[in-house]
């Protein structure tokens, strides 16, 4: 931690923020400068926690040097994780992907289309029981039905299932059902509901939050972690910006920034970053460019009958055209698919 | 609703288009245009909400008409709502303000803080007892001791109180301390809390999500109102940008914005909008003079010593200086205060 | 300028970073934390300028310790400028309104504007002679011809006048007419632009651009005065966010943002930031109970007849009730109106 | 053209919206909801471009229906372009790679480094004579001198070359020594500067600007070609948005967008959207797999050196290596390389 003083901050203020910092155990480095002084923190910062250094007269403002996130960093853990999900594992040498329909609305179109998706080359469907609705007057889900339709699919395909949960309560009921759970975008930051998927220890796919930097983003998963579940993968879905060609922004360089800042697997949803199916397979393909692990896509066997987002979803054949393609992208990338 | 069809549309997908339209038991207006054609849809269009007309052969666009929020429509309840919270009515003819710190520390900080800031003019005490905090290794709150510390203040002083809940939990035992909940930006889209303040009955402030647009906000309004519970007050606290000299960029337009389309009174929050003491006093008299109906503003006995938020915390002094500053401003507003 | 090495940064590493200061002629100072070392730079940094201490080895980051604008910075000039402008003197002790049509349509149009908002108290007359458009198809202004008008209505009312230039041409022609040249949001990093309104000598109002930091907007302003010319009014219009319900995102912090940061004043255009008429006047008196030194604020004489931006434009009638209102908030902030 | 009334607008206001359409000899459709009337005008709606219908009376919105770029537009020119310059021809067939350094510092620096480009597979070689940058401290450019440099670079190595303009007086003098012309994302809406350009006839790279949508950038585009210059290649350089890890969020959705809206080529700068070393790989990769027509990538012979944006640069041996793993991908593309 760095403390850069005001211009005209007196040598006294300059002594009482080296006074209260030695008083905490830690050592402070002096740095005078032509116009300003700096003050260098040295030890453990945390124990500086409630003293709002920010305040004490003539301090200027507080450079933090280290990142608030532990577990989840790479420079405490520099091999990338490998998480288990089912039968499959996300890792540094597969290409997973996620495929299925944003919400589950009956059991045959739930195993028409898993049986689809694995044919195709899925790994793990999706599929939403619990829907995160703008409006309380949109569908939302069909809830413990639905999960009681992804475990039937999961028996009759042998395919890993995700599903989103909402709340504690859809977290306990999914907790029967699925291989996965999922944190979405709006909850990305529903601290409490972070805690207790870290105590379920089932592996977590946690979506960037709409507006979530990706400090944010990483103290969320630590959030899961520190309460003992190294299981997460971190799904990149789009942040809000002002363009509105595409339903988010698309932001691929999170990719390469989360490889070099932690060792967790990140994949990437195309179908809700940009909510037009027929960018789907461009930005698929360049996730994988990127260097995702993985991808989750939407699947639906018709996607005008949809009840939810059927403007994103490929059909089955739109998916299998796609993995095709994906193929020599996850070959070039030392994936197997 | 209006359909917008591709400029190379064939007459066939427009007719298959006014006939899904009128399956419905809904009529289509046809306008054939130069390049395009357009068909508006009237009735009542959520008996389309099943459809994904965007997705029928021809169609380019859907552009929506009429809002998706109802009952916190202005336009089916012209007049504003008067919002009674304790002894306080929030609405047209009061400025309310809303003061203390941002997490209770202590029975002694509370109490000392809501007999300051209650002498200087406000009418509700807040403070924080379930802390969202970015990183888990942060203060997280009392929790319940910190509600009891709520109840003795109140009860001491007269004041009315405000606490923000973040689980079901929280909700469940802020209820038995509190006069008002607040829904907090992180969780304005967690719709199971904002179903279930819908269900308590209290009063709700809810404030703007971080990357909320105004007309979400008005819908996670309307969950909560869409449970019988109309007592919502809503909060407007910066939202993201990438202008990094203040914490949020304040909306301070919000304020009209909501006036025209909602009944529902808004307040604003400058501390945590802008994260800065000496930016509260400046902001709070433009919020005043934008035709807010009240304020929420942070004060803490010892910014310095605070345990969350100090940077940004007045001091009883300065609290007081504010206030005196704001009356003029009220009564030219045309608010008691 | 602190340089913040890597956790695992060699002592080599170090050595050659302190080698490469001193061979300047600049003092290190080391700081060694138990995680990171942090080197502090003592001297003139502009004599590091071209040395990307960022690709040493060993390097994590840089943090600069001071701003990049000199002239216009509060530091080296604390009291609050006066900018004349014809008679009109802008600064802390008055309110200095600028009013008048989006764009010059004709003589009578200026004339009959020119006069109604001389009427109601505006200083300065507004209107646009080179209009910056989207599409090359909009209607993009008089040119010259609109030039004499606005003198014509300065030589009528004695109201001093203002038009925005977008090009060298246009500037040395605006030169020869008006009182005061406005660089626009889109032009704010034209930067042959900026330096040549700085050897004009004119006064210049500098509109925030469209997605600047207010660094960046005060880095614009270094443009014009380091070329001798401190006639300088800066102009916050709005930013753009992925708010939909205005334009764009009026930043009323920026005004005591800047009275912090700058010597320079600042006034506020709730028409353009808004591009909704009844947002003006509740946006005005916010703009004015933030610390603004003025506003600039659109009138037509017929809103609906006007080739640009009419939705945003006051009536006469509506500015001179509008200015009735501002009376009392000038007042209460301090100044003559 | 659609026009949407206010759900209380009377039959009179009606009757005066369609009266004034049909006055522009245009046609009226009007469709009676059961909450509002719409109105859909059919002509061509510029006959109507001086009317501010948002401004008559029981007016809600305008919502228009086709794109205001036209010559730009895919609906009236179906098939992709190709833009010649030099040798080089930039469109379907072909992955087009321009690299260079930020800034052209010296007649070695910026021969060297065409040698190396060359040799690994550029096409044309970038380089900076006028730099528009932030503060007016900063390296301004070479100028005429460097584009000098730039001529004898080109006829050592036979690259076409292509250098910014940032004036008028830059676009004449660059005229007389380049291939191309670059306008930058400060100048996208230099609207002076995109006409001249246009008329210059001279092939343009057209960046996207900092904060501009996608219709802005193919508006900013039809000022070019309105000129009667069709040699435009727009390039995605990154957008502002609140996330700080990397400079810009590089918007790759914007290239099947792009492709969707025009048939203009479009190619992509990770350097300057990145501003990170590191990241310029995965980023090329996954702008040719999402359909890129080329790169733009800054190549410095010694980016510790480097005058300005060192820390993004590569080295001569990083873009060797990049250029052989990105031609598996411009295969895959179906683009030779």
């Amino acid at each position: 931690m760095i403390i850069i003083m005001k211009p005209d901050a007196s040598k006294e203020a300059v002594k009482k923020v080296t006074d209260l910092i030695e008083s905490k155990g830690l050592r402070a480095h002096l740095s005078e400068g032509t116009q300003v002084t700096i003050v260098g923190v040295v030890g453990d910062k945390t124990l500086l926690a409630d003293s709002n250094l920010e305040l004490a007269e003539g301090v200027e403002k507080i450079v933090p040097v280290t990142e608030s996130y532990k577990l989840v960093n790479k420079k405490f853990h520099p091999n990338p994780s490998y998480i288990s999900v089912g039968n499959a594992v996300i890792g540094p040498d597969t290409l997973t992907i996620m495929a299925g329909p944003c919400a589950i609305e009956s059991s045959k179109q739930l195993l028409d289309t898993a049986i689809a998706v694995k044919k195709a080359g899925a790994a793990i469907l999706r599929g939403g029981a619990y829907k995160p609705r703008t409006s309380p007057y949109s569908f939302q889900g069909l809830e413990e039905e639905g999960l009681k339709y992804m475990k039937e699919a999961r028996e009759a395909t042998g395919l890993a299932v995700i599903c989103e949960v909402t709340s504690l309560h859809a977290l306990e009921t999914a907790a029967k059902y699925v291989d996965m759970i999922q944190i979405g975008a709006r909850n990305m930051q529903n601290f409490e509901l972070l805690k207790e998927a870290g105590k379920s220890g089932l592996p977590v796919l946690l979506k960037r939050g709409l507006a979530a930097t990706i400090d944010e983003w990483l103290n969320a998963a630590e959030y899961i972690i520190s309460e003992g579940n190294p299981n997460i993968v971190l799904c990149e879905r789009g942040i809000r910006t002002y363009e509105t060609s595409t339903r988010n922004t698309l932001d691929l360089s999170a990719v390469p920034v989360i490889r070099r800042k932690s060792h967790l697997p990140v994949i990437v949803d195309p179908s809700h970053a940009t909510g037009v199916r027929e960018y789907v397979a461009p930005l698929s393909k360049a996730a994988v460019a990127a260097g995702a692990d993985g991808l989750m896509i939407e699947v639906h066997p018709c996607p005008a009958c949809a009840l939810s987002d059927g403007p994103q979803s490929l059909t089955f054949d739109d998916f299998e055209k796609l993995t095709a393609e994906l193929k020599p992208y996850a070959k070039l990338a030392g994936r197997k698919f």
